[in-house]
């Protein structure tokens, strides 16, 4: 998967990450089957461009799915809008948490980050969940450390529902700087060793089909499905079905959201 | 209740809030039946007091119990450490969110607040359950007001389980400033306010009996009860269980943390 419109280390980035994930999950995932038209799209002006790859697991392993998606879109300010973004997705075989990176740009000088490994449990009903998942992996380190960073700032996501989607050791931080060099810099030689030790956290402690980690009774199987069903459900609700057919005009748009439905189980 | 120790606005402001607790729910709070040496307590050799202050519900309402709480003790650094605290629960004939208002101060220029309608259900599980009590209160309006006061920023709990378990429209600020006055003023004239805001909304839309709001089956009510004690028991463990038998010495610290266990339901 390529990463267009986006500065040199940043596509590096995503595309380490992206190589990241296919390498280690190898045959454990399936090619993606999205049409052309939904893996690529844009509005009828041009003003707006777009694209999907989301490979299902096979049945067997923990992988729902895997997606990546980037966003480039023109802005009444004149500049671009640009979002990179890749998650994985666990099914109910396992309670392990999903993983989650976005940077979303909207000046040359500025963008937002957000690094996590999403929970699958209330956390109040699962005090045990945050040791092993987030204790344990030292995820809060990450966030102490860029925020130490001169130019990185705690941010907050303005929906209340994607707040509480996050996991309590989350980045959500905007960068913001003079000059665009610095923001290179910051993302080279910060935010990018953060994401790759957080991707490597999930795939060696969640994306594994160890014992320990695999739900025991149907009725924590179900709890977990109809859970990763409402955040996906609500995900698609606020943010898609919202956004995208400003971005995308409504044809364009519905076509592709249904087809972001039908991967995430949702439709 | 009195609340010695701290400033004069301060002291004001958790006055003011306990009155208007005990004034609205009147005949639904029981008199505070702690024994004298729980509602009083201070280590062997003085240098930590604190005194503690829970009314239980009438059966019949839909309160478990009210806490309000003050902690004074000395810290090496020769300043001393002020917390003052008042909290609300519900009981499992409702899932609205719980109140709790807390002041954490270990400088005469700054101190830590939370603010909060502490959520009873996975809000993951339940978006409903966010816009009725978050959106539809303005609850992060509050949050948002705040963060433009200059001298106040965003603050994070160091526990990831304290974290996990407040809304996402949560105020946990810090304020920093150059004088003590300019503290005062900024409780004053913003703290105090707000504070009073959310609590009146608790009291209005929280606290009472609605059917809409009122639990409709068994399997909910159970569900429930689960959560709060889990939170209350984790709470109980990490923060009182840890940090009470270095102030107030083993003797002290068993027999308080035992009447709040008891009190909480989690003995």
């Amino acid at each position: 998967m390529e990463f267009p419109y986006v500065s040199a280390t940043r596509r590096q980035l995503m595309v380490d990450l992206v190589s990241m994930v296919e390498d280690h999950l190898q045959s454990l995932l399936q090619p993606c089957s999205l049409p052309p038209d939904v893996r690529n799209f844009k509005n009828p002006n041009g003003s707006a461009e777009a694209s999907l790859h989301i490979r299902s697991g096979e049945k067997s392993s923990p992988i729902d799915f895997v997606i990546g998606s980037w966003i480039h879109c023109k802005i009444p300010t004149g500049a671009s809008l640009n979002i990179t973004t890749i998650s994985t997705f666990l099914n109910s075989s396992t309670r392990a948490p999903n993983f989650t990176f976005e940077v979303i740009q909207s000046s040359p000088t500025s963008l937002v980050i957000i690094l996590d490994l999403l929970p699958r449990k209330d956390l109040v009903l699962h005090p045990e969940y945050i040791k092993e998942f987030y204790q344990d992996t030292a995820l809060e380190s990450h966030r102490q450390s860029l925020l130490k960073v001169p130019g990185i700032k705690p941010y907050v996501s303005p929906s209340l529902f994607v707040r509480s989607g996050f996991s309590p050791a989350v980045s959500v931080l905007k960068l913001d700087v003079e000059e665009e060099e610095r923001l290179e810099e910051i993302m080279r030689d910060h935010v990018s060793p953060a994401a790759k030790d957080v991707l490597m956290v999930w795939l060696e402690r969640c994306a594994r089909e160890e014992d320990e980690k695999r739900v025991m009774g149907e009725e924590e199987k179900r709890e977990l499905e109809r859970r990763d069903k409402s955040f996906r459900k609500k995900n698609v609700e606020d943010d898609l079905e919202l956004k995208f057919p400003r971005m995308f005009g409504e044809e364009v748009s519905s076509r592709v959201v249904h087809a972001i439905k039908e991967a995430f189980g949702v439709l």
